[in-house]
C-alpha cells in the first residue's frame, strides 16, 4: 500500500479498503464524512488515473454512495475531488441532512470540526458494518 | 433533450454537448467554472445513473478535466457533485489558480459572482474551442 498524505492520516480514521481505494472516515462528527483514496502514487486529478482505474473509482464511489444513502438515510450526498490543500487524490463522500449544521452550504469552512465521542464513533461504524459492500474489507 | 433546472438556466450559459452530458459555463468570471449535466430525467445522485451512464459520465468528465487542465493551465481542478440547492444531477468542474479569489478554499459561498464582460467571455470560449474534445459539439 502507498503512503497516505500526513494530513489525511491526522484528520481521518482508516476504515478499510476496496480493490482500488482506501476508505477513511473524517474525524468530524458534524456529518458522516467519508473519503476514498485511490492507492496510486503521484496522482492529483481523477483524469490522471488510467481509464481502467477511473472506471473502478466510479464503481467504488457509487457502491459507497448507494450504501451511505441507505444506511445513513441521507437527504443528499456531496461527492467532491478538491485537493487544494492536500494534493494526493482523494474523493469526499459526505452524507448531508437538511438539519445538519452547514445545510444547504457545502461543508468546507463552515463549522468547526466536532470530535467524535467513542460511542458516537462506534455508532457510525456499526451502521456502516450493517450494510455490507461487495469487495470491501473493513480494517476496524 | 430533457429540461434544465431553471436555476441552472439562469446562472449558466449552454456551451454544447457530449453524448451524455450538456456542458454549461457558470456566469462567474472569478473562475473558469464549467458544469456537466447528464441528460437523464429525475436523477439527483451519480449512483442513480445506470452503470453504463456512470462510465460515460467519468469519461466525459475526465475528457473535460484534461482539456481544462491544459487549455486553461489550471493549477488544480475542483470536481464536485453537490446539489443541495439544485437537485438535478450536475457536476462542477472548476479551474483553480493559486491566485484566484477563493484559493485555497472551495469556491462556494466565498466571493460574490463576478459577471463576465463580453470580451472576457469570448476569451474563455475561444480558449475552450482551441482544444477540441472528442465527441463534443459546441452550440455557441
Amino acid at each position: 500500500l502507498g503512503e497516505l498524505h500526513p494530513r489525511l492520516k491526522q484528520d481521518c480514521l482508516l476504515v478499510g479498503r476496496f480493490p482500488l481505494c482506501r476508505l477513511l472516515l473524517m474525524r468530524d462528527a458534524n456529518y458522516p464524512w467519508f473519503i476514498l483514496v485511490p492507492d496510486r502514487e503521484g496522482i492529483t486529478e481523477i483524469h490522471e488515473l488510467s481509464e481502467q482505474d477511473q472506471v473502478q473509482l466510479v464503481r467504488e464511489s457509487s457502491l459507497l454512495a448507494a450504501t451511505l444513502a441507505e444506511c445513513f438515510q441521507a437527504h443528499k450526498l456531496n461527492i467532491a475531488a478538491l485537493g487544494n490543500v492536500v494534493a494526493q487524490l482523494h474523493v469526499h463522500h459526505i452524507v448531508r441532512y437538511t438539519h445538519d449544521p452547514a445545510w444547504p452550504a457545502p461543508v468546507w469552512g463552515r463549522v468547526e470540526p466536532r470530535p467524535y465521542g467513542e460511542q458516537e464513533l462506534q455508532g457510525v461504524m456499526a451502521r456502516l458494518k450493517g450494510c455490507p459492500m461487495g469487495g470491501f474489507k473493513f480494517c476496524v
